[in-house]
């Protein structure tokens, strides 16, 4: 733990998901489940569970993945308290030997994850799980919950950092947050994502994030004039002022305010005006308005950062325009990603051992897109051996050799007849263990080389799938042995119906 | 606490909030903000801020304001740790002036918050802060996080609930909440705004929130035949069971073998099956045919419950389309509002106290909008007498006095010819003292008081208010003597421009 800040070494570990214990927060039915397996004698049966989900928010390329770390401290802190097995008790629907085994409860699934921040594509699991079903089963919320929230994040954090061509973006989210770990994890998850930094100061705290804030209107209110305000502000902070020059009117008040105390006062005290910040308006004429002002008065080093409804699609419209901003700042639209809110990730059987040999479990619904992926799975990735560039993904069963010597076929599994033979390429297995018998395997990341690993894999896809909109699709394609399996256990499930 | 069940009366209350500090959950401007006040003498001066929204998610005709509980635990619970001070202090950007205010920080406002579960409107204070400027603010983002994101969900519940009309609709969303308070604190605001209960058992635990479930299609997926599967599962639970008929086919596989079941191992125990759920497919054919053969099958008591990204236009949907469906499961897009997942509330200066006067203060904006409202100010709602409905709000100066004898005169603050007179109503001021002087010196409501009250205050609206689409406006007026302060201030402003 050595070059961690002082004020970190010293405080617990993780403390933000330590807060509660969350072994309490999952589905009702994970419990009645668990019950009955229990009850017929089912508990102990080894089941495999993936995680996966089906479709990339807002039709984007990519996902990222995040939250690997709070779902390894909830796994570690999972059990049950005496004051957990009183609550289920006064329920009246759990008997004495359920709840006994909630109490002696001690995870022993093996568990294998893909490394925080790695693109991924639906279909493919992101995490896989091993173990008694009754435990396997009763982690599935959170799970899902822990996941899906930060991969969610991560994903809009990284289309908006891509839209801002280099310029730092600055997650402002906080009070627009759907609840505390929304502006707490959704912080980390950004941050995963590519942003610069945050606005929630606790979240700098616990994880080592950039915090970043100066003024708000309310500062330059209290004060009988916008000069004035300044004026009080660069006295405090005379070498960090972004000032907010939009309170009364941007370029006819705010801009010429800034220059005024950046002369005065700054000036004559060897300082220069670190920036201004506009959070309304029409941003790209105001922007290069107030460039042109401050550029006349010898401030070219005054930074300009803006916010105010931001996302990606705005952030390319603005730059496309020629607007003259420095940095971003992104609210609500980021940290609720809110034009696609919800990430979709499902937990689903994929398989059950018996007598040692996994037989395959899948999801046969009327709904084509629902059905699932059988067997325990391994996920690999190509990368081409001269460009570095990831190729494809594919979906084998756990064990399967892939021979990097030789080329190797791929085709898709509706349209069987699309096939593609790749050739100098390296392969790599995205499923890391994490936990072999319920104890922690992996070590801990620190969120510096999350966000570097996330940033250094965006740069294997190819700018077909980062596209905002209509791009490629990446391909993700079963192995012949995985699909040979699937194929089969629909065609027998066809044959009894009929 | 009598009545409370044994569990909840040994825990610690409100233990989900208390997990960890939340005086650190602050935009860090909050802080640089604070500490420029402190400096310039000015952290002492007494501040007013009120606590706002400028539009109803998914233009509907109110919204429902929750979070109360959670805003008055964190408000309790506000210090700062050594912890807390070390971390600002390795920033480098804080004196050991403003550390030492930091360290020996108790709250010393006063603050008026409306009820939880009250039907709100755009414009009108939902929580309104009195106290030295530096601690109102520092107080702002945790305000705002906490209101916004309980409102949200409250909100977007009630409107669910209402298009259910009457059938029970249960909060399913854990898995796809944005973080764990967004499950956990959702529930509950999901439960104030009308949900029958949630699947999130430990929402159940801490707020003594009624929690369902059953079973997952990984259950049924478990067993060599579906039969099997809910054979076993009723052997657990012979009373209490929802048989999933979704995995295979609802209607040739499910439904027939949770008929036989029900048949066969229910009957002959004394037991009747509870219902079925389905989770895919066309829900208004499927219903009605699974109705017509569990009637035919002698199960008329058997109830069937639906789920699948339901909202309250599906819901409506569905029963004008004659769907036999007893309750419903909601999930994601009820536990992130999905349609519109932002509450946009706002915490703004309205004005600053001097020599024991206050002084108005507003924000001037280019855009109309967001204009705010000047002065200490209250709420004040006026019922019709003879039917309860409500008729109009009021913005007034605090203190003024409406005689509810005498015929009152409302007009549009903005097209001030647009007159309408009240006559024969009753007021009742909306904002509540919750803290004075930083003690708190309201009562906790406990959570089914408050969902009781959101109900009977929902039903004093108009239906053309509570309509899903192009509903009427509410009235929200200001008294005249705030409309002059306001108009006096625009004039003011817009004379030292020109």
């Amino acid at each position: 733990m050595t070059g961690l800040p002082g004020w970190m070494k010293r405080m617990e570990r993780n403390k933000w998901t330590d807060k509660t214990n969350m072994s309490m927060l999952t589905d009702f039915y994970e419990f009645t489940m668990s019950k009955g397996y229990l009850d017929g004698g089912n508990a102990v049966r080894i089941a495999y569970f993936d995680l996966f989900f089906r479709s990339i928010p807002e039709n984007g390329g990519y996902a990222i993945v995040a939250g690997l770390e709070q779902m390894i401290d909830y796994l570690q802190n999972l059990r049950f308290t005496e004051n957990d097995i009183s609550y289920l008790e006064s329920l009246h629907i759990f008997d004495r030997s359920f709840l006994s085994y909630l109490e002696s409860f001690r995870l022993e699934c093996d568990i294998w994850a893909m490394p925080e921040g790695t693109p991924v594509f639906p279909g493919e699991p992101l995490v896989k799980v091993r173990g008694p079903i009754a435990q396997a089963q009763l982690i599935e919320t959170m799970l899902l919950t822990t996941i899906n929230h930060q991969s969610l994040i991560a994903t809009k954090a990284s289309r908006i950092v891509r839209a801002a061509s280099g310029r730092p973006v600055f997650e402002f989210g906080a009070r627009r947050a759907q609840g505390y770990d929304a502006a707490v994890l959704g912080a980390r998850a950004a941050y995963i994502g590519g942003v610069a930094g945050t606005s929630c100061t606790i979240a700098g705290q616990q994880f080592g994030l950039p915090v970043f804030g100066t003024m708000a209107h309310s500062w330059v209110q209290l004060f009988d004039s916008e000069y004035e305000s300044f004026a009080e502000y660069v006295r405090s902070f005379p070498t960090e002022a972004y000032l907010l020059v939009d309170t009364y009117d941007v370029l006819r008040s705010g801009v010429p305010n800034a220059i005024a105390v950046a002369k005065n006062i700054l000036e004559a005290t060897g300082n220069r005006l670190k920036g201004i910040r506009i959070d309304s308006g029409d941003l790209a004429y105001l922007t290069k308005e107030a460039r042109r002002m401050l550029d006349e008065a010898g401030l070219s080093d005054c930074k300009i950062t803006v916010s105010n409804a931001l996302d990606e699609y705005i952030i390319r419209d603005l730059l496309i325009q020629g607007a003259c901003i420095d940095s971003f700042g992104v609210g609500e639209r980021l940290i609720t990603s809110r034009a696609e809110p919800v990430f979709g990730g499902v937990y689903k059987l994929s398989g059950v051992e018996k007598d040692g040999v996994v037989i395959p479990k899948m999801k046969i619904s009327e709904n084509i897109g629902k059905v699932t992926n059988p067997c325990n799975k391994e996920v690999i990735r190509f990368y081409d051996r001269e460009t570095g560039k990831a190729l494809a993904d594919l979906v084998t069963v756990a064990g399967e050799e892939i021979d990097e010597t030789k080329p190797y076929e791929l085709f898709d599994p509706i349209q069987t007849w699309k096939r593609k033979t790749l050739e100098n390429f390296t392969v790599r297995r995205l499923l890391e263990p994490i936990f072999i018998n319920g104890k922690c395997v992996c070590d801990r990341q620190d969120i510096e080389s999350i966000r570097r690993y996330c940033s250094d894999q965006q740069s294997t896809l190819w700018d077909s799938i980062l596209r905002f909109e209509n791009p490629q699709n990446y391909y993700v394609d079963l192995s012949e042995e995985l699909w040979g399996i699937r194929n089969e256990m629909l065609h027998r499930h066809r044959g009894k119906e009929e």
